[in-house]
C-alpha cells in the first residue's frame, strides 16, 4: 500500500504536517532512533493517536521516495476522517435509523473504494474502519470510490470491538456475513443497523463476530468459497435496502 | 491490459500456437507487413476467428517483452473458452432454467474476475463476453475469480447482440441495469434469464439495451451516479437468486 501523493519524509516536514493539523494515517520511525526531533514527532503522533511503526533502515528506504527520510516517513490521509458521532448525526438529520458499514480489516484499496461507493448509494450514513491492519483513505481509495468519499463520512477507530459496544448501547444491531449464518432473507434487518464486512482473506475476526447480533449467510450455490469482499458488502447492503423500503 | 504470462512473440512461435490449438485472444501484426509467414499467421487467425490488429512498430515494441517480435505478437488466453451451447447444456444437466451473465465490454480484469466469481456463487450457468473491446481471460482475471474460472464456463462471442437474439429464440429473457429502469424488486426475474452488465464507464450500449426485455433499476439513495460494475452485477444477480428460491 502506498499513499502515492501523500508520503511525507524528513523530520521537519513530518513535524510540520502534524502541527498543521494534517491527518497522518501511519508513521514509520527508524528503530532505535531516540533523539530530540524524533521524540517531538512521536509525542505529536501519540497526541493525535497515530499508529507508530518502528522499522529497520531497509524498510524506511523502501518506503521513501526521496531517499532523504532522516529516519522518519509519514503517510497522510488523502481525505479527512470523520468521527463516529458525525455518522450518527447524519442519520438523525435525515430522520432515518442509523445504517453504518464497519470494515474489519479490508486491505485492498479497490475494495475499500468500492465499498464506500456502495455505502453511499445504499443510503448508509457512514463507514467505520480500524486504525490497524487496514488500508486508509489513499488516493486509490478516493478514485475507486467514484467521488463517494466526498459525501459519505469515513471514521477510523482504534478498537472496532469497543466501537461496536458503544454503538450497541445506542441501540444499533449488528450483522456480519458468514457462511454458517442464517439465510439473509430470513433475518429482520430493518432497524438501526451496523453491517460488518470481514477482510478479504480471513472474513470477520472471531472477537467481532461474537459481538454481532446476527450472522447472515448469502446463499452460495457454486463451487468456490466466498464472494469478493466488496460484492458481498453490496449484496448484503441491498438486502437491507430491500427490507427497509 | 497485459497477458502477463502468455505473450507469444515471433513468427514461428505464434504460428505454432495457432496450430497447436491454443486460444489466441488477440493478434498484433506490423502494419504493412505482407510476407509469406505473416500471411500464414493471419490466415490461421481468420480460421480461428481471432481479432487481428494492424499496428505501428512503436506499438509492437511496447507490447513485446523480448523485443524480438519479428512483426507479430499474440496474447493467448490463460484459460480455455467455452461455447454458448456448453452453458445451455450445463443448465439443462442441472435441470434449472438457464441463468447467464452477459458482459457488455467490461475492461477491468479485476471486475471481470469478481463477476465470474459472483456468477459461480449465484448459481449462474455461465458468462458470455464479447471479442472486441473487452478484457479476456487473463492471469489477473483468473486470480481475482478466486478459482471460479475453473468451474463457470466463459464463452466469447463476436457479436453480443446476435447472441442475445439467438438466446431469445431459445426462450431466454434479458434484463440489464440502468437508472431509468423499473425497480428491480418489481420485476419478475424467475424464468430463463440473461443478466446484462454494462461497461465501467458507459453502462450498457444502446443497441444491447434496446434488445433487453427489462431494464432493472437498483435503488440509488446516494450522491454519486453508479455502483462499481462488479458490485452492481452482484446486487442484481442476488435479486434473481432471491426471486428464484
Amino acid at each position: 500500500m502506498r499513499y502515492e501523493e501523500l508520503t511525507i519524509e524528513g523530520r521537519n516536514a513530518v513535524l510540520e504536517a502534524f502541527r498543521s493539523g494534517k491527518t497522518i494515517d501511519k508513521l514509520f520511525v527508524l528503530d532505535g532512533c531516540q533523539d530530540g526531533p524524533i521524540k517531538s514527532i512521536t509525542r505529536e503522533a501519540r497526541k493525535h493517536d497515530t499508529i507508530i511503526n518502528y522499522v529497520a533502515r531497509e524498510r524506511l528506504d523502501q518506503l521513501s521516495e526521496t531517499k532523504k527520510h532522516q529516519g522518519v516517513v509519514a503517510f497522510a490521509a488523502a481525505y479527512e476522517y470523520a468521527e463516529v458521532e458525525d455518522i450518527l448525526r447524519l442519520a438523525e438529520e435525515k430522520g432515518e435509523p442509523p445504517f453504518i458499514f464497519l470494515l474489519d480489516n479490508i486491505e485492498d484499496p479497490h475494495n475499500l473504494g468500492a465499498i464506500i461507493r456502495t455505502a453511499n448509494l445504499a443510503g448508509a450514513h457512514g463507514v467505520i474502519i480500524p486504525k490497524r491492519r487496514a488500508v486508509g483513505l489513499t488516493a486509490t481509495v478516493a478514485k475507486t470510490s467514484a467521488g463517494a468519499i466526498n459525501y459519505t463520512p469515513v471514521a477510523k477507530v482504534t478498537n472496532l470491538s469497543a466501537t461496536i459496544q458503544e454503538l450497541k448501547d445506542k441501540g444499533l444491531w449488528f450483522v456480519c456475513a458468514d457462511m454458517d449464518g442464517t439465510r439473509m432473507y430470513d433475518l429482520d434487518l430493518k432497524g438501526p443497523i451496523g453491517l460488518v464486512i470481514g477482510s478479504e482473506g480471513e472474513g470477520v475476526s472471531r472477537l467481532v463476530k461474537e459481538q454481532c447480533d446476527f450472522v447472515a449467510a448469502i446463499p452460495m450455490k457454486g463451487d468456490i468459497d466466498s464472494l469478493n469482499a466488496s460484492v458481498a458488502a453490496g449484496v448484503l447492503a441491498y438486502e437491507i435496502v430491500r427490507q427497509r423500503q
